[in-house]
């Protein structure tokens, strides 16, 4: 139940997928030195391993607690995430001009994946606070900034994404909280907020003496859908003359639920203004909440993709461990008769190298995606327009393979990962949130053929594709699937909306398979030039060329037979009958 | 979170699949008459859903409790156990001589279905029983017969196995449990047993006034490995003169483990003979334990492949009701703005559709399998090598099927999914279990290609392959799956053990999605020939079209893309690289 961070193999794939010294060309981006991604890759391994892996238990077992409104964080909690802040390991990519480090996205993905694979609960607090940062960045003024963001920045307040309600979940428009805005007196120009949000993060707890909710809601008037909604920054406490936040401000959280896993991350049911008055200041103009939103969710999607990888990692680690010492029956068809560990049998070892290519696949898919949104960020449209078609891929595909891996680390262990005390179990129950919220996986989807798919006259999708295929030379399973994934984009480009949506899923799984066959293509041919050229650590080179090798030539070959699914149509699927 | 027993597609698949009828042809199982089979799929779908489904959350949230090594279930258990006695539903396919009703075992897995999708731990208590009646008529004297035998088949005393041991799980053979024989005394002939057994199912518990073990352990001398081991009968107290169970035995209950699932049903640790004498009487032959023991196995682990249709039933019914219920958005694509029930949003539909294909081919399978059993005892040769055949294909695929489709059930409900309140979460926690236990997933692949692959010189495994192929005559995806499963098992058949095993997995999947196919290419076409000749319910026939044409469609097609990893190999799966 230990974890150590993979740093080797994120340094390997920092530099041939997400080319980190390409970005350090850039001004920008010129402090992200060899020598300082390599100490921020090693120390937040360490810190992560040091003082997050060891609260992973202690938050599944100990679960925040609920009294009288307030919520209390597990015993270990508040002293770690106070040693977070004073590290800095929250203000790496936040912005310069307010207390950040202004490093690329790509590397807070690497500090955020090692803390969520130490803690996949706890680190949750960590994720929705940079988009907070992102959306008062890009809609903020100037004085919202100057207010918020120095804190935010450190993480010694924490910011919360507040959308869902109980009627309004995949369907956001139907949201119905309210939020009037203050004509006179001190407060002229602020809101007044009232509604509830349901399934809010981190939306109560002791961490901070501060929490920034980033709260849609609807201005009197406003249309139905979407269109109607605004974007206002709800303090927990209002700050007072010297900024300091002591003033209540009419948040109240009811309960926080009882669930599955991430038992260590509190879920709230949060009220806005029902007894006394809650206030909030617009992010941006009435009625462009969803624009901003989008900011802090496009974030937040590849955020939680990453969670995939945290937990993946975690479980790989976990049953590779417990192969290594659990020592069961002689190898079949060997003339010894001596029992080995079971690493060494057959079905264990595919499990194992399952769950190894599955993870650095999903790890390639967004240290990759991470990368693009941070070329983008340079300057290059091209970069931009494939982080848009890569986040649904990449929040939804990793997301899965998150589950599967876990699921995967149950068996290794036989009945040993059924028994709580062992840990596999935990990483099953935690993984199985993120193909849910930060919009489902089967929204991802729908985002895939019904928005990404039309980006720049379809270029978004057929340049990737073409990349795909063009990268597939050594793998005729990679250029096999491609072509099928080009002959479904073919057929869903001119499909009804319907029909597109039939086979969506099946579609992003395997155009997601095949940009991650791309990449582990990509890292297969590094590692062989690497090992012939004896540069670099032998045996971390030797796993990689075949843990790649497992994914172009077994799982690549797999996701192929989706396209069937994927042509099927909405035909194929009439209305269920009732049951009983 | 209720349940609704499928009634009329048990009793389609009987007819269509199981040849229920046919069985009924044959003195010994003519009181299989059609009345009666509907009487009993009726009646016990309706005891189930009314006296076990209430219980399953009631399990889940007050586990058995463990107090100086007794186990108290939880409230309403013991009055349904008792309910579930009264009624004669343990003695259906009992010995007639000694109580039973000797019906087809496959109509008690239509019992155990239903009980088993109203609550799944709870059923286990009524799994293993049957394996104890099974080994005693096999291998028991006419005395053990006569003394065990009336109480295990109303299913008043309950039977265990008792396999595992701390460093014996897949290895049976490894176990260090002992047996002495007494030779002098009123004890003489018996054993005394000594040893520690861990995840005993229902080792201990309230439910009935006796518990009956069997026990392997291994007699003084006895060679190593699975040839020294021997089968002993060992109850919880010894009768006394008026066959009375009062005595104590020296059986002890040292704790009950917490586990990720099934919290309905008590995972003992037991000790037997460890302060006062353990006495066990032998069943059959010094060191013909593991044969006696496969007569249970082969039964539990039917019985097991039988819970991945049961959580997989109930988790389709708990999605398609709140999918049914649940308003969020409009159609995309359609004027119409008015928000739908999510059941009518394409991936909501194919997610549903899935769950439904999955859940009715793993009951086709089962039902097949099951049936197979039945018509070997009544002497078909051919039948009996099926079973064989079936029965790793039906264990792990059909478990394999209860995981996929209970987390599909989760992803239906969106976030309310992972709130434990709402019930899905539960199914996915117990369905983990199922490919666990009774022989992990892994060792009935392992069991397939190394044992039943070479059954009557490889004729078990190319009948069926035979069977699918010619039945696919209307699926183009059957025949090809047919094609590839033929090609693997060619490849197999010539390689070496390593390179075998490390196939087995996609294979197995493979051969299973493939006779799955195969059953329900029959049920399509009966499901037609009956909707032309208006004979039956139309909404059911209808839904069994779709059902079975997805399952051809979309999921036949994806399991052929499994054969690249069928033919990998060993050698690639190098042993793993040393974390950190």
């Amino acid at each position: 139940m230990t974890y150590t961070a993979p740093t080797t193999e994120q340094l390997f794939v920092l530099d041939h997928i997400a080319r980190i010294d390409a970005m350090a060309q850039h001004e920008r981006f010129a402090a992200a030195t060899p020598d300082m991604v390599e100490a921020i890759v090693t120390g937040i391994g360490d810190f992560a391993a040091e003082v997050y892996a060891p609260l992973n238990r202690v938050g599944d077992v100990n679960n925040p607690r609920w009294e009288d409104g307030k919520v209390t964080m597990p015993p270990g909690f508040k002293e770690a995430y106070r040693q977070f802040v004073e590290a800095g390991w929250g203000s790496l990519d936040g912005p310069a001009a307010y207390g950040g480090q202004d490093l690329p996205f790509t590397l807070a993905t690497v500090v955020i994946e090692a803390l969520g694979s130490a803690d996949m609960g706890f680190t949750l607090c960590n994720i929705l606070t940079p988009g907070a940062i992102h959306a008062l960045m890009a809609y903020g003024t100037e004085e919202q900034r100057q207010t918020w963001l120095p804190k935010l920045v450190t993480g010694e307040w924490n910011g919360t994404m507040n959308l869902t309600e109980p009627s309004a979940g995949s369907d956001v428009g139907a949201l119905r909280s309210t939020a009037e805005k203050v004509t006179e007196g001190e407060h002229a120009g602020l809101y007044r907020i009232r509604g509830q949000k349901i399934f809010i993060t981190f939306g109560e707890h002791d961490l901070t003496d501060n929490i920034v909710h980033l709260v849609l809601a609807r201005t009197p008037g406003a249309p139905e859908g979407t269109r109607g909604i605004s974007l206002f920054l709800v303090p927990k406490y209002r700050l007072d003359a010297e900024g300091r936040p002591t003033i209540s401000n009419g948040v109240r959280c009811a309960s926080i639920e009882h669930k599955l896993g991430i038992h260590g991350s509190p879920t709230a049911v949060m009220i806005y203004g029902e007894e006394e008055d809650c206030l909030g200041e617009i992010v941006g103009e009435e009625m462009g909440g969803m624009r901003a939103m989008f900011v802090m969710m496009n974030n937040a999607r590849l955020m939680v993709g990453c969670q995939g990888v945290q937990i993946a990692e975690r479980a790989l680690q976990q049953a590779q461990r417990y192969a290594a010492e659990r020592v069961q029956s002689a190898l079949a068809g060997s003339p010894d008769r001596t029992p080995v560990t079971i690493e060494h049998h057959p079905d264990v070892k595919r499990m194992l190298w399952r769950m190894r290519a599955q993870t650095e696949a999903a790890r390639a898919l967004i240290y990759y995606a991470s990368a693009q949104t941070d070329f983008g960020k340079l300057g290059d449209a091209a970069a931009a327009l494939r982080a848009d078609v890569l986040i649904p891929l990449a929040k939804a595909h990793a997301t899965d393979i998150g589950c599967e891996v876990a699921s995967l680390g149950v068996q290794v262990h036989g009945g040993m990962g059924f028994i709580e005390e062992t840990g596999a179990a935990q990483h099953y129950r935690d993984a199985r949130i993120a193909p849910i919220y930060e919009g489902t996986n089967g929204i991802q989807a729908a985002d895939l053929v019904g928005r990404k798919l039309g980006l720049a006259g379809g270029e978004g999708v057929r340049s990737l594709i073409a990349d795909i295929a063009h990268g597939g030379v050594d793998f005729p399973e990679l250029t096999q699937l491609a072509e099928a994934c080009g002959a479904v984009t073919d057929w869903l480009e001119q499909a009804s909306m319907p029909d597109r949506l039939a086979g969506s899923y099946p579609y992003l799984t395997m155009l997601a398979t095949a940009t991650c066959g791309w990449l582990m293509a990509i890292e297969h041919r590094a590692a062989k030039a690497a090992l012939e050229a004896d540069d670099g650590d032998a045996a971390f080179l030797g796993s990689k060329i075949a843990s790649t090798r497992f994914y172009l030539q077994q799982i690549v070959p797999a996701a192929t037979g989706l396209a069937a699914a994927a042509l099927a149509g909405d035909a194929a699927l009439p209305t269920l009958p009732r049951i009983g």
